[in-house]
Order: C-alpha cells, then structure tokens, then sequence
C-alpha cells in the first residue's frame, strides 16, 4: 500500500505527539442524548452534576460543540511515561496465520496499571487537583480502573479511596497491593464505613458486593467529604473524550505511512476504549472523508449491543446516579459468574449507542471459550498476554484475517488491544484446564431485566 | 551535557539496532577462569558440553576470542516484538527527589514475561532449532526463566519442559498459568518422572524442592532423551553474551545524545542482567577509552560478591553440573525463605567474578525492606511496578542520587530496570503489612557453607 517499509512498531516522535484532545460529539449529527436527573427527569445541568463530579469534568461532559480541547500541559507530561504507546504491525501473527490480510493492533497495556484507563484517570486526576481537592473516590470491580487511578492520584499527591466489590477484594488480593503500592486506601465494599454499605450489609448479610453498591458507596462519601469527588472510569461522556489520544495517536501513526483501514476493532464493556480508539476514524466517516467498517466486540454473556434496548436506564444498580440513553441490558443485570474478566458492564456509553443506532458502527458478541482460545493463540506468536477483555477484539481480528486466506483480500485490520492479562491467570487456567464455559442469557432472563427500565420518553 | 533536548523515552530506530552481540571476554586482560569438568578437574571441552547443552552454545560459551557475534536474522526478527526496550530519562524521580542528578533507566519489563531473561531464551531456543532438536528442558524458581523460555520455545515451536521448585509451582500458580498459556509442559520438582527426583522423594518424603533439585531433573531428562537438550537462564558465558543486548542499546541510545554515564548500577542474582547491561561499558574501561563507576546491588540475604569466596564451585546443589570459578557463598548456601524475589544464586557469573576481583567494578549489599521501600517511591512517580531483583538497583540509584542533593554534583546515573513485579504482590503485601524483616546470614553461617567448597588449586 506504501513504498515505505513499515516497522514492526510504530512510535510517534515527541512533537507528532496529539495536544488536544478530540471530542466526536462536535461531528455527530445526531447528539447523544442528555444524562438526565434521577428525580425530575430533567437533562442534567452543570449545577446538577458539580456536587458529584470535578467542575471541570462536568463542563466536558456536556460540551457537545468544540471538537478539541486542549490536552494540559501536566497530562502531556504524565503521558510521555507511558506514551505514545506502540502500533503494532502483527508480522508474526500474520506470517503465522498465512493471511494476506495486514493485521495492527494499538498496545495500551505497556503501563503499570496494565490498560487503556490511564490515560482518563490522570486527566480526572489533574482536574480534581487544579480545583484544589483533597481527594476523589471511586469504585473497582477486577481493578484495571482502580490501579490506573491509584497511580493518577499518587503522582498528583491526591487521597484515593478505592471502594472494591468484596468478592474481587479477596480473590484479588494482587491488584489490591497494587493500588496500595500506589498510596490508595482500598475498602472492600460493602462496607461499614458509609450508610448505604450499613443498610445493604443489615438487609443481605454475608452478601460478596456488586460494582452497583461500591460505586453507591463511592459517591456517598465523595458528596458526603468535604473536598473531595467521584470519578468513573468508562461510559462517561469525558471518559471517551479522554481515551480519544488512543485513536488520534493511531490515525496519526497510520497516516505517517499512508496506511488506510479497512477495519476498526475493539471490545466494548462501557466503551472507553473503543470510544477512543474509533473517535477521529468515526469523525471522517460523519464527514464523508473516509469509510470503514468500525465494529464493536462484546461478550455473549452480556451482549447490551446485540441484545439489549435502547433506552434511558440508570447507570448503576443503586440507582443514585442521573439517568442514560443507551443500549442497556437493565441495570439489574449481572452477567453470569462465569464470564471472566471486565466488560460486565449493563449498559454502554451515550455516544456510541447513537452511533451504532444510527448505523454507523455494527457489534459482534462472542462466546468466551473463543476469546480465550484466541488470547492464547495471539499470546504464543506476538508475545503479550493478553487481557480477557482485549481478547475479544483479537478474536474478531482473527476471525476476519482468516476470511482474507480464503477470499485473498489483502485487507487492513486495526484493532485496539487494550491491556495485559497478568491478573487474570485464573480464567486463563480454568481454560486450559477445561473447566470454562460459555454462558448465553435466553430471552427470558433478558426480558425479566428490560421489565426493570424506567419508563420515559 | 547536550544541547540536544532529550526525550523522556530514547528509542533506537530499527536502522541503529545492535547487529552483533558484545563478547566481553575477548577485551578482557584476565579471562574467566574456564569451567571445568566436576570427576576430573580439567576444563570443559566442546565435547565434554556438548551432551547438555547445544553445539553453538557450547561454542559461544567456550569462545573467548571473537569481541562481535553476530545475532542471527531469526533472533533480530523476534527482537523486533519487543527491542529496543526504552532507555527512559526518569524525569518525573528527579523532580520529585529535587536532584541535580540526571537518572536514566534501562527498561526490561515491557514483554510478556516481564523481564530481561526473554533476551536469552530466544537465543537458546533459536540455536536449538537450527541444530534440529525437538526440545528443551529447563529449571524455574520464581518463574521469569521460565515463562521467558516458554515464549522463546513457542515462537519456534519447541517443546518447552520446565521442571519449577514445587514449592513455588504450588504458591505461584499464576506464572505457572502464563507458562502453560505458552504451551510449555510444567512439572513440579522434585517430581516422580526421573530417577533424581523419585531418589530425592524417597530420601525427603514432603520436600518442597530446591532448585538445586530442579536443574538435576532437567539436566536428567535433557541427557536421557533425545532430541533434547538442557538451557539456564543466568551465569553461563554465553547467557551475558546474548543480553550484551541491553547495554549495546543503552550505550548506542546514550551515545546519540552525547550522554557519558558517571555511575552504571544493576542488580546481580547470577549476572546475566548484570553482565549484559555493562558489557560494552566495561569494554571501554578495559581498553582505558572511558572510566565508569560500575555498581552490582545484591541482596544482603545472598551476598556472593560482598562476602563470598572466589573459588571453584559447583553451579548446582545436586553437583552433576561442570564447576566454574565464582565468587560463591557455597553450593548449599539457600538464602532465607523470608528474601523475596530472585537474586537466589549462591555464586555469581564467572566473567563478572573475574571483573570484580580485577577491581574494574564495585558491589553493594542492601536490606530487603529498603529495596522495597524503594520500590514503591520509585512506583509512585516513574509509573512502572519493579520486580524485587530491579529495585535492588533502584535502592542504589535512589541512594545515589540524594547524595547529590547534598553536593550539587550534577551526576549522570543509569541503571537497570529488568523486569516488572506483577507476579510479586505477596512480597509488597509483606511489606505494606509490616511484616517484611531482613534477614543476615551471620558469619558462622557462611562459614558453615564455605567448608564444603571443593578443594581445587
């Protein structure tokens, strides 16, 4: 495609380096709909959202109109620790599979935390910080976004509280050292240091927690604490504005060797990264500059792309927090024990869920056993082990590079490979012991849930 | 030093990547002293190694003359995966130490198995496959080795046996989980699939293995079955010449800014980080081009070179293996169980051995609740979670660093940072619990493990 040879990684130099950050919301033509308010159903205002939320962080999130926003210097700084991360051109997998199909994938799990949510959570970081907090606090479910945090608030010298759903608390004792390496104080939740965590251990004694009832937890005591505020790692609207520096370094190191896709590739949980992997690709497809097939990957056992409802739900089991228009399972939904990994997630973020409605992307849900079978199969010819959650993605990458042997399209694959699977050796061995299962929720268990959607219009 | 401004991450361009490996014994004025064979006492030949190890090895590891080897196209291609790994300017330490020392670190931790060892393992692996073996076996206690290994073998599609010190196959199930993921064959030791192992269970009923216990049942199944052969992980000439590979890039990545180095730090278990990362630097000592304060960090609980003993040792505590001449604590010399980490070894790398009792390099031995507090000041600003063995070199470089607070000397320090800690949260747990204590073996100790040295002139 280029006389250019393109290396095995693609690394941006210091001044290709993105300075702003590019928010997609300016170029749809349709806008996302407006978190609304739990009360009154009323779209959520800056007041609305300042008691929970950094004000700084309130202001992008509703900015639906400047496409960039400059990228502070100090996050600029962080992110030459860890950025840019490399794009990868997947010779060995390619030479391995026999494919005549070009096959890249972004790297974001060369950090620490070992993902893509750094890269949001040193920006939520800074912002608490230039307001002057003393800390913030959030929940964790597996960890990825509670150790991102914990390393975002140790370089800006912020208090981190960690709310931990109970269960991944004691099987996870690893990640929870981690955040503590980095300064956080880690609570498994429930807990009795708050009034919700008080009244659901009284009412369900002995129960493990849920990601609902920690971030329950997290936002009492961040509305509750002087000085500090809640932050989220994924569906949120400045959460993808955030994870946009994937797709802009990505596109930057694509066009650097005149490089077009074919195809983007990425999980989707809330839609973090793939909000940011596809954000300046989806901006050319609006504008009619380019076109590309951008797909979204997701579990089976939580498929709120191919199966859920698109509808106002509440982002958390609690039901505390403003109201979303999304593609949503219900927000009662809990994928089955089994399902390892993240992408648990019930709903999914505002943004993508009017761009696949509008036709501008697909979704894909695959079973688990294959995402594992693709992990290690990935693992063994380009050397990462993979995340559970990136898998998926590598799965369908796999899937259309072995379409291109029988059809000898020489098509180019991108896909987002969001971060490494060094936590998650327990499904990897329940895998290689045989024991994984794959588990399909049937309609009716769907449907018990879509019962449970608030009714608006 | 430069007017060159210089980034927080210097990469090598594929065009300035190493094409040879650094041989330092051939500069060296006093060569090491040769291994030599544990029933005679005379020097290995190629003939007396060849039934262990294969023939290029043996080759590599009895060639004391040629200064350059050159890497073959097959190991150059994998070291694309993952090499050059960055040479970091560790702006964000020095901020926070408010030194006037300029820190850069040399980072091995960005592959899979998390550590320099992989630089070796594809080596051994590639030649195993040119000599048309169909596999190896090999040793494992913590597991970098061998997870290292097992990526290596995948890549060629080697078999991969991994004997792993039972003890650490049970409470290190993860790195186990990595392994297999790689399709390696793990197997715990001392185990009942050979006559060592099945002799040493019936003498120990209930032993947890040592990894003494382990190379013997390696060794063992590599000589008794053909198409296999033996491969280690450190110690072994021909291990520091394929990890010259880390100091060719950082004094090539040094050199494009017109860095000079005033002090070269890395940790030292049995050398091979160590002896990798100094090479090209030593060469220049030697040849009296440039002067380097060269430091080997090692933990006070396994001090080989601060206070062993240079004399013919054996390499394991089964003595089946050649003897080589080392600074060695003594071959039955186990350090505390309380020491995490690597950093094990009871004798140090012949070439090293050899350097230091030349005067050409200096040793420091530190306590291990230190290197961890080290560790996680260094976690907390540079956004990396160091392996134990690392942040032994962390302490030192810290250490180094604040002296310059004091003096205003403006001092240019590299060290090594070989691998990350994932796999090594207990330890911090310890640490972060309070209940990490440093352990000294005391004089009568050593004593004890100095008299069963092997009387050889």
């Amino acid at each position: 495609m280029t006389t250019k040879e393109i290396p095995y990684k693609i690394y941006l130099e210091e001044n290709e380096m993105p300075q702003a950050w590019y928010n997609l919301r300016a170029d749809m033509i349709n806008k996302p709909a407006p978190l609304i308010h739990p009360g009154t159903h009323q779209p959520m205002t800056l007041e609305d959202l300042a008691p929970v939320f950094c004000e700084e962080l309130c202001k992008q999130e509703l900015n639906n109109e400047d496409p960039f926003i400059e990228i502070p210097q100090e996050i600029r700084d962080f992110y030459k620790m860890y950025r840019p991360s490399p794009l990868v051109r997947a010779y060995c997998l390619e030479e391995k599979l026999g494919t005549p199909a070009k096959i890249y994938y972004k790297f974001e799990g060369n950090n620490t935390s070992g993902s893509h949510k750094l890269n949001s959570a040193i920006a939520q970081a800074y912002y608490a910080k230039q307001q002057g907090l003393k800390g913030v606090t959030t929940e964790t479910g597996a960890g990825q976004w509670g150790t991102a945090l914990s390393m975002a608030c140790s370089y800006f010298d912020l208090d981190c509280k960690v709310f931990m759903v109970k269960v991944s608390y004691e099987q996870k004792p690893f990640r929870r050292e981690v955040m503590r390496t980095y300064g956080a104080d880690v609570t498994p939740s429930p807990s009795t240091t708050t009034e919700i965590g008080k009244k659901i251990l009284a009412d369900h004694p002995g129960t493990t927690g849920s990601l609902g009832c920690a971030i329950s937890e997290a936002v009492e005591v961040a509305t509750s604490t002087p000085g500090y505020r809640y932050v989220l790692g994924s569906v949120l609207n400045q959460v993808l504005l955030h994870q946009s520096i994937i797709g802009l370094e990505t596109k930057a190191a694509l066009d650097k060797y005149g490089i077009v896709p074919d195809m983007i590739i990425g999980c989707a949980g809330g839609g973090s990264n793939l909000g940011g992997l596809i954000a300046p690709f989806m901006g050319e497809k609006i504008k009619g500059n380019a076109d590309y097939r951008i797909v979204a990957v997701e579990p089976q056992s939580c498929p709120s792309f191919t199966r859920g409802k698109y509808a106002y739900d509440f982002c958390d089991t609690g039901m505390v927090c403003p109201l979303a228009k999304m593609y949503t399972l219900g927000s009662g939904f809990i994928p089955a024990a089994n399902h390892a990994g993240g992408l648990r997630y019930h709903g999914m973020s505002p943004v993508l869920s009017q761009l696949y409605d509008d036709g501008l992307m697909e979704a894909i849900s695959v079973p688990q056993t294959e995402v594992f079978a693709a992990a290690e199969e990935f693992a063994r010819v380009e050397g990462i082990l993979p995340a559970p959650e990136s898998s998926h993605a590598i799965k369908v990458a796999l899937d259309e590079a072995k379409k291109c042997i029988e059809t000898g399209e020489e098509k180019t694959i991108v896909f987002g490979l969001t971060g490494t699977g060094y936590f998650d050796m327990v499904a990897y061995e329940k895998f290689h012991d045989g024991v994984m299962d794959d588990y399909i929720p049937t309609d009716e268990e769907l449907q018990k849930y879509f019962e449970t959607l608030p009714k608006i219009d």
